[in-house]
This record gives structure tokens, C-alpha cells and sequence, in this order.
């Protein structure tokens, strides 16, 4: 699994009020316990309004550089703040994200071309965002082959099919699950990415629904996660099914990850 | 889904203390408690010596059926016991189990015939627990055929295709998966079981394979489980799993089991 640390993200209350009084402690605190969790990447986004998101932007980013040696993943609705802040990582990463609303994959997909940083691409164009996993696919297939002009290996590509609610749209998951099918089946390299709460909104109990989400999602392709790498239940669930689908030889990861504390401990 | 509660079982050690000890509070006390977490039926198991089998069954079913309405699932090793206590329950339930084990089916399914008793069925026989998927479905489609023969509907049918030990056997789960859609695809109208606890035999942290098997079962077309009613993991992952997966509408069920507190109190 490719696990992108979610924490550090100005839309999240407590990460904004920490990145507005430039709480040092706080932001590095999350980058440890990310990189702790096996984080695969680290997002960075500011959160903060288009006036100050350079340089918000550039302190996080050293920041969290300066703390673990994790990648990053740059994480901005605005392209071109993405491309400005390439060149300060101090590796290569991962960025968050394009899609194939106007402009994204033409400032993005160049700039990164004969690198290896990777990228995440949204399921969603100038219309919005697709239900139908048919429409979710054909989008996708288009930002392959954008990617292909580009030169960019599949394995470079994180598809996030873009899961809805549940509480709003009853075969959430199944038209979600529907689409990674689609996708995996066509371009078997290209990766599989999704954010895990949004399917739980105005749900109670949401963790028993995220986790299972991820479970359900992983058993139908999805190999990576935008998450909370500190979350305990979250690390239970993804050894778990990565033991019982039969991707984790002789359950290394599993005894190791429980070994380590990641889960196991309530 | 069906559940069936796995609680009076004289294999649990504590369970056969107080059989032995006639400690009708501790049992009564299983009865009430699985019934409130919705046990479709409620499995009696003495888990005695065959000497006094008989007669620690019949007590069992009495104790239970005198404390609460859910319907019974008579377990025993022995199907002649099993026929011998049908009589006794005050209603039709499910008969815990039959296979293609030598003497089994002949002596049980006769004796269910134009009944409404259901059975649970084990795929192995005389040569023992196959592991390969293929094998597990010729014995479920022999024991289908033999149902069939004593005009047994398939909706009365519940086939348990015996998952094996995840430590010792990687693609447990794959294989256990596997011979689940074979059976539902050549007979959608047979119900799927299974315990939830082998699988996870000799590993640390075990509800969470535990509860992973069961969303992945259910996911592969499992709609029965031999199960802890009373636990709010197995609850909260049954209750997640069937909404993610659609078969909840308006995620009805869902809500409903958590105000009851079925689970989402920790």
C-alpha cells in the first residue's frame, strides 16, 4: 500500500490554527508520527488564502523536510503553486493532484516529464464530479493518455476515483469499487488512490464505515490510501486485508506493523 | 445477514464449566444477550462425553427456549443426537451440521424433509477438509443434489466452506472466496457461513482478521456468519460492510443497530 499522510492540511482546524501562528512543534510532531506510521509520502497543503500560499507553502515544506526524510506530497488546488514548489523539495515526490479541469495536466504534467515524481489525478473535469463509473473511466482514460503524451510511466499515476457519500448515494462504494475495476483492468500499473472519510459523512460510528471502505476498496484493486497513517484502527484494517488477500508473504508486514505498536495496543 | 450465535458452545471453556456446573443464570444470561444483538438462531453445543450428550442437550434447549424467542440451532458432532432432539425445540430452526462425511446426510435430511428446518453444511467428507476451492464445490454441489433428492429448498441450505488457518495457508481467504462464488453463481439461492475465528489462529490482534474476513466473505457473497453477537467489532464491521455494499437501504439497518448500541459506544 502507498500511504500519503494526511495531516498536514490547512483544512483541518487544528493544522490551520498551527499554520497560521507557525507552530513549528506542532507541524513537525505530525511529520514524525506520519513518518512513524510508514507514511509512503507526507501531503503538504497551506490551506491558507492565495496571498500568502507560496510562502506558507515553502515553510511547511521545509519544515517537514527538515524533520524526516519521508517525500513529500504537494498538495494544491492551484497547478502552478505545485510547480512553483518542485523545485524546493529536496526529492522527488508525489503531487496532489491534477484532474482534467482546464489547465491542471497542462501546467503540471511538463513540469514534471523525465522526472519521477509522481502524481495523483482526479476523477473530474469542468463539469464536476462523475458518478456514473463508466464516466469516471472514460476520465480516466483521458488522463492516461495525457500522461502517455507526456511520457510518464503508469506506475507514476495515482487514479482517485472519487468516492461520494454514502449517506446521499446508497452504491457509494459499489459504483467506487465499479470504476477502480474499470481502471486496474485497463491500465493494471497505474495506481489506485482515495481519501477515506468522505464516504461516512453525516454517519455516526464513521470509523467502522472508513475502515471498511478501505477494506472493500483494497479487495477491488485500490492500493493506496490518503489517510491517517496514526490511526490505529486504519493500520489493523489495511494489514489485515493485505494479509488475507494474500499480499503480505507469510504476514511479515502484519506481525512487523503489530511489533511496532502501529496497531494491536487497545 | 444471518446470524447465528456461536455463544453456548461447550468448547468454550468457560461455557462448559457452567454447562457442567448447570449454572442456568450463565447460560440464560448467553441466551438474553445474543438475542438482543439479533442472533437469527442461537447455537446449542453440550460438548460433553456422548454418555450424557442427550440429556445436556435437552436441558440446554429447554433453558434457552424457556428464556428467550430466537429460534435454535441444534449443534452436535453426532446427527443421530441432532435428529433425536428435533422433537424437543418448540419451533423450526437450523441443524448444526451435516457433510458429505459418512452417515450424516442419510440420517439428517431425511429427517428434515418437508420440514422448514434448515441446515448448515460442511464441505469435506470421508477424505477430510479440502483446501482447494474446486473440491469444496463438488462437495457443496453433492450435498446440494442430495438435499435436492429430499426436497430440501436451497433457501434452507447454509454451506460453510470451512476456511483453513491464514499463518499456515497464505491464500486462505483467496481460496475461501473463490469456492464462494462458485456455489453462488451455480446456486444463488444457497445461504454462505462460516465461524469467523479459525482464520486467524496462532496471529496477535486477531478480531482484526477476524472482522477482515468477515467484510471480505460478505463482499464475495457470504450472507451468514457463526459469530459473537455481542461483540461490537463484529457489529460495527457487519453493519458497515452491508451498507458500503448496498444492502441496507438508506443505511436503515445501520442506524437503527447503533442506537441500540449494538456497537459505536467506544
Amino acid at each position: 500500500m502507498i500511504i500519503i499522510g494526511e495531516k498536514i492540511n490547512g483544512f483541518i482546524p487544528k493544522t490551520l490554527e498551527a499554520i497560521k501562528a507557525h507552530d513549528e512543534k506542532y507541524i513537525k510532531e505530525l511529520a514524525t508520527k506520519q513518518a512513524a506510521g510508514r507514511a509512503s509520502y507526507i501531503d503538504v497543503c497551506a490551506g491558507v488564502e492565495p496571498a500568502i500560499e507560496h510562502e506558507t507553502m515553502e515553510w511547511l515544506i521545509d519544515l517537514v523536510q527538515g524533520t524526516v526524510d519521508t517525500p513529500l506530497c504537494i498538495d494544491s488546488s492551484d497547478p502552478q503553486v505545485i510547480v512553483d514548489m518542485i523545485p524546493r523539495a529536496n526529492k522527488e515526490g508525489l503531487i496532489n493532484s491534477i484532474s482534467l479541469e482546464s489547465g491542471k495536466c497542462e501546467i503540471v504534467l511538463p513540469a514534471i516529464a523525465g522526472t519521477n515524481w509522481k502524481v495523483v489525478a482526479l476523477t473530474c473535469d469542468d463539469n464536476g464530479i462523475p458518478e456514473d463509473p463508466q464516466v469516471k473511466f472514460e476520465i480516466a482514460k483521458k488522463i492516461v493518455a495525457l500522461a502517455d503524451q507526456n511520457g510518464i510511466p503508469h506506475d507514476n499515476l495515482l487514479i482517485d476515483p472519487l468516492v461520494t457519500t454514502l449517506a446521499t448515494k446508497g452504491d457509494s462504494l459499489v459504483g467506487f469499487n465499479q470504476a477502480v475495476r474499470l481502471i486496474k483492468a485497463a491500465f493494471p500499473d497505474v495506481h489506485i488512490t482515495s481519501g477515506l472519510s468522505n464516504i461516512s459523512f453525516g454517519m455516526p460510528y464513521r470509523k467502522a464505515l472508513n475502515t471498511q471502505f478501505l477494506a472493500l476498496a483494497m479487495a477491488a484493486g485500490m492500493d493506496s490510501a490518503i489517510m491517517d497513517p496514526m490511526s490505529a484502527d486504519m493500520q489493523a484494517t489495511m494489514h489485515a486485508v493485505d494479509a488475507l488477500l494474500g499480499n503480505d508473504e507469510y504476514c511479515m508486514n502484519y506481525l512487523e506493523a503489530f511489533r511496532e505498536g502501529l496497531f494491536g495496543q487497545n
